[in-house]
């Protein structure tokens, strides 16, 4: 089977996964029904290649070409994830666990006999879209979040993690750090959509990853009390509106002066009805730039606003990858232009925890993502399996 | 039974039915498993009363003392409604049935003899909080609201009035307006908990409405385009929170501006997720004031400063309630104080259907409404069951 061949058929067999007829886009969402087809498709798929599948104390499925404890180990992995962020893109994430599974598909064709164990890995709850915290597998996995503090996180609902995976069928009394796990994996390349235009204006289709931006949430509890919308008067009311829009101008405002990313994507408003005033709103704040000083002097100035203090839900330092492995994904891949993202990966999580990690990043036409626009031309995708190809032949051969 | 008792007695029985046990508030909609069983107590209320209950094509519960259409009608009417607002409180809509039903209990105790017929009403939907139009148990009943519009409007999970309607087990065709009903009533008094502190100022348990301000809502969709919020620079992005900020800042500067009031008190934002760039943010905003003009040049001012045109999704102009009708109340209640509230209400509907008819407001003492904390002391409510007794003996005696 060709690399495309094989993309195709599984990026055809996810399209249905998830898919809101409406939006048009992804709602995968951690321990969820579509999260459970996510999972089996992925068992399945590793199945027919003869890959051994095992899950950690985390949740990541990792499916194994070689026993890594045994077979000249620790392994080299690649993968990505299958979840996404509300009504987001077909790419983001499933792009790298397709990808890699092709490539494997081509190792074999050409009789590839691998010199150390192989492995594809699908993380856990990546976009933190049900419980807040991103990179959930891989946190758990390398110890970066405790056990306790993942049970306790909840859902919109109020559902609880450990409750989700005790509906989902996994035993949450097991979630855990996985040391074990951890040292099986000698070296990790993530391949992903690229978010961003750069390899657009480079006219390139495939980029490496060589750091991410420190980058967190914060959220803003604005407190108000609800009253009639008819008939209380302008100096009786407590609106969190108000402080709302001094949020908003601010985020937007520090941005800007201190050369950072700054978002406010989610709101939620109770009572959320139109003849009532508020009687709360929360609102998070993505901030994300060059340097971490930068980034909390950001929260700082829109805390300071609007008067409320930021809850810090998650924060990661600046990760740099690999530099060696860079270099050696560079040469490999005819000098393959280095960039910098905004952007939070599991590869990031993982080089944090001292794996030697880094990261493939495929052209993106428009560079949405996190949207039902995000896209990849198909030729870019094939050049996405080629490079992993190059790549597991270089560091496995 | 004293008026006291019976209040106490009615007032006890609703208390649980749809009240969240987390905010403390009432979510009580239209035409779900709480309103039926809202529905249901009024049917069994009305019938220990040994009053005949009838359904008008709008869905409205009437329940009658006397034929409306032989002993010598048409009717005196009195009642409100039992729906609420997302976490609203006790008092909005209950009080005024509530209220009515115990004075129906002192009427019988003491021999009243009825000459025309009296009924007490419950208002289907007053809040709107499920389909977005206020009052539409009395619109629908009067011809204010074609069935047309009103089957077609959707709650928030895309669910038609009508789809709703038939799954409660209504026939949604028979929806409309409902001119036989509308003739059987000679006189409609809607008792109400005040929404503001104006009988705390006076000093008075009970007052009369004698007008409603004009009053509307309108949606503002602002556009924008999902993106990643990690990747996407400042200057490529579409992000309505920007429109947001300039709505919120400007809706509060116009109200004080134009002497209105304005509230937005819910907003909707797809996707709402922390790592997303908003594709789309719904603001919604409540504008009322003395005069029509007024309240259109504020609505034309936020429209303005956002750039976004209003979609008005009702407007109700001001109404001023049965001169006579509020002389009389006014006289038999020991020269009760006259009111103007900025609320809407189901009496100011009738009234505008050519229906004399007024209102009496129950003191409130801290002014709170359509919130958990809204409160009247109990001695104040029987006060107005008192009045009742005596607007209802005046009336149809």
């Amino acid at each position: 089977m060709t690399a495309a061949a094989s993309f195709d058929a599984m990026f055809a067999a996810l399209a249905p996964i998830g898919r809101n007829p409406v939006s048009g886009g992804y709602r995968r969402f951690a321990w969820t029904a579509e999260d459970a087809a996510l999972r089996e498709w992925f068992a399945g798929a590793a199945g027919d290649r003869g890959l051994t599948v095992t899950i950690d104390r985390a949740g990541n499925q990792w499916a194994w070409w070689g026993d890594p404890d045994r077979d000249g180990g620790p392994a080299v992995a690649v993968g990505s994830h299958l979840d996404s962020v509300p009504d987001g893109g077909a790419y983001d994430g499933p792009l790298g666990v397709v990808c890699a599974l092709a490539a494997i598909d081509v190792l074999r064709e050409r009789g590839f006999m691998p010199g150390r164990p192989l492995a594809v890995v699908n993380f856990t709850d990546e976009e933190g879209s049900r419980f807040g915290v991103a990179c959930m597998g891989s946190r758990v996995l390398t110890g970066a979040l405790t056990a306790d503090r993942a049970r306790s996180l909840r859902d919109r609902d109020g559902v609880t993690l450990a409750e989700a995976m005790a509906h989902a069928g996994r035993a949450p009394d097991q979630l855990g750090a996985d040391p074990e796990v951890v040292r099986r994996v000698g070296a990790f390349v993530e391949l992903h959509v690229e978010q961003g235009r750069g390899l657009v204006d480079l006219g390139r289709p495939v980029g490496i990853g060589a750091a991410i931006w420190p980058h967190g949430r914060w959220r803003f509890d604005l407190p108000g009390e609800a009253n009639h919308a008819g008939t209380t008067g302008l100096d009786d009311r407590r609106d969190p509106m108000s402080a709302l829009a001094v949020l908003l101008t601010e985020a937007s405002a520090a941005a800007r002066a201190r050369e950072c990313l700054a978002t406010v994507g989610r709101l939620e408003v109770a009572p959320n009805a139109v003849n009532a005033i508020a009687a709360r709103v929360s609102a998070w704040l993505d901030a994300r730039g060059a340097s971490e000083a930068s980034v909390r002097l950001l929260v700082d100035d829109v805390a300071t606003a609007c008067g409320i203090a930021a809850a810090e839900e998650s924060f990661t330092a600046a990760t740099e990858f690999d530099d060696q492995l860079v270099g050696r994904l560079s040469t490999r891949l005819d000098n393959a232009p280095v960039l910098t993202t905004g952007a939070g990966h599991d590869a990031g999580i993982l080089a944090r925890a001292g794996i030697p990690a880094a990261m493939l990043f495929v052209r993106n036409p428009t560079g949405v993502s996190h949207s039902p626009a995000e896209f990849a031309e198909r030729d870019d995708c094939v050049a996405g399996v080629e490079a992993l190809v190059a790549v597991l032949e270089d560091l496995a051969g």
